[in-house]
């Protein structure tokens, strides 16, 4: 197995007869893995940030039918539970139409298989966007990125975090800054810590620094992950993200984001059309059980941003870089 | 008294031999004055952050003197410890200087009465800061801010929350969007607390989320404090102010700095010569005795950044508002 293979935590495992997730609500200070036997489970799991990333999301949800598949129950109740845990990321929706086609074409003994073939694949899928992107990323580059889109995103290598480490493998000596992402700090939690156990340099800062360090010619390259991609290219990712490339183009920075085609949504003809979640206030008012904000205060919390195509140097694929999307383009990389 | 002349609670209270400040550090969840009977305590204090705010420094320094000016010690080690207490904040130095001024001309015995005066006239800048800069304001405005230049950061009043306040006070019917100011959380912990108290409207945003509200179309009008303004008007404020100046010229949103004249350093050409400080890794691998972040992540934290001038659409001080401020401007200002 290679080094691209192995990250040194999977945020899933399949055991056959049940799935364990990893809990990414603890990281890093504790890995614990809780065991899920049912698509309700798996639903509540998701809805509840056991796992998240858009790629983990979509696997864990095929494996939550593959679990009901196998207790012998009706499926629709599944459906609809994983249908229902969380709005934005595609490939959610992407995995269930991809179980129900199986399902009508093989029936529910075929859903097992199917789910594991979505999980191998998107490993796969996984290292060739890191290869394809790490050719954009320069010898020695200070590579920036948000949120996370690594392993733990993913059934493993990750996407954006799939381009870094494919960028080491290749030999060139990259170090990252990890913005930390607020609320839900996954850029100081799991980004940095994935990071730190595969020994990349990683320097981790508040989000709100991100210009700061373009503006004194510290970062040479963004690479991020995506919720869902429109027609268009315009691609919905963790909030800050749009943030980061206005910043960039400001400062000519290329900005990339990684994705593999299960992100895109061809039936949203722009990113206006993508729903943006709203989180719960108690995550922007606190961490952790300690409380900051006053009493009394409103809060806004949508969990993600649109970043309109013309502001991303490339869409990183599993067929490609597609430059500068547009709709033309993205409709080209399903046509071959 | 007016209204504008009442902020609920002071960040510093002469008290004829000792000065309290209000520990900052502690709010929203706890008022504590912390009491000082001399000079290498306040200035203990500033760099502690009990007291913070370029104004507030700038009045506590000077009382810091008055006091070691009571206590009849010799005042070059107040001097010395005060000035190295801070670097960005220009107002601590501006205060050194003019309290020096009047130890030279009538002796130690009138530093007590000039810093006293420092306190009164800043109060006396924010009101007029806050006029002139309401004038601005939009009937019904939904304003940003960031940080907290507010009542906490001067004498009263405050500079960004004194304009927001007199066009409370004017009757426009205001709103206020408070970015939370990672790592040290002053906008979360000082602005929404201070906008709570006066019933003023206030939601809470992590700072990644200001992006997506200008993109929505939700911010009408951007108001900020600063540390340190060059002669040309480029301004250091708080980390993340320059993001949000970037992100106020691409959506055409009125963006503007707060500040007393005592802020303006005309010994600086521009921006690039303004001291960031760089504060502790800590601060920003956690907070309130919470730790997210992975051992052996490296940190980066600069306290300050630095808006250029030609992002800015007015300065608005106690002399009237200078409108796209440069150095020609910059110098009237003093002129007359």
């Amino acid at each position: 197995m290679s080094s691209e293979n192995s990250p040194q935590v999977s945020s899933l495992r399949w055991r056959g007869d049940r799935l364990e997730m990893l809990d990414q609500r603890k990281l890093p200070s504790e890995i614990v893995y809780v065991d899920y036997s049912d698509a309700a489970g798996v639903a509540d799991g998701i809805r509840d940030m056991v796992v998240r990333g858009a790629p983990a999301i979509g696997c864990a949800a095929a494996f939550g039918l593959a679990l009901d598949a196998l207790r012998g129950v009706p499926l629709e109740p599944a459906f609809k539970a994983l249908a229902a845990s969380r709005p934005t990321a595609v490939n959610l929706f992407w995995a269930l139409d991809r179980m129900r086609a199986k399902l009508a074409s093989s029936g529910p003994q075929s859903l097992v298989a199917e789910a594991i073939a979505i999980f191998e694949e998107d490993i796969a899928t996984c290292i060739l966007i890191g290869r394809f992107g790490a050719e954009r990323v320069p010898e020695g580059a200070r590579i920036m990125t948000h949120c996370n889109a690594g392993a733990l995103a993913t059934a493993g290598h990750g996407t954006a975090l799939g381009v870094i480490r494919s960028a080491r493998d290749a030999g060139k000596r990259v170090t990252v800054i990890a913005n930390e992402t607020r609320p839900y700090l996954q850029g100081a939690r799991l980004t940095a810590w994935e990071l730190v156990q595969e020994a990349i340099p990683v320097t981790l800062i508040s989000d709100n620094m991100a210009g700061h360090l373009m503006q004194r010619g510290q970062v040479d390259f963004i690479v991020v992950g995506a919720d869902r991609v429109a027609a268009n290219g315009d691609a919905a990712n963790k909030i800050g993200t749009y943030t980061l490339a206005v910043l960039a183009e400001r400062h000519r920075i290329p900005f990339y984001i990684a994705a593999p085609l299960s992100t895109i949504d061809r039936g949203l003809a722009d990113g206006s059309l993508i729903p943006i979640e709203e989180r719960s206030a108690d995550e922007v008012t606190g961490f952790g059980g300690v409380r900051w904000a006053p009493q009394g205060v409103r809060v806004a919390h949508p969990a993600f941003d649109v970043t309109p195509a013309d502001l991303i140097t490339g869409l990183i694929t599993e067929k490609g870089v597609v430059d500068r999307p547009d709709t033309a383009k993205i409709a080209r990389l399903f046509a071959t």
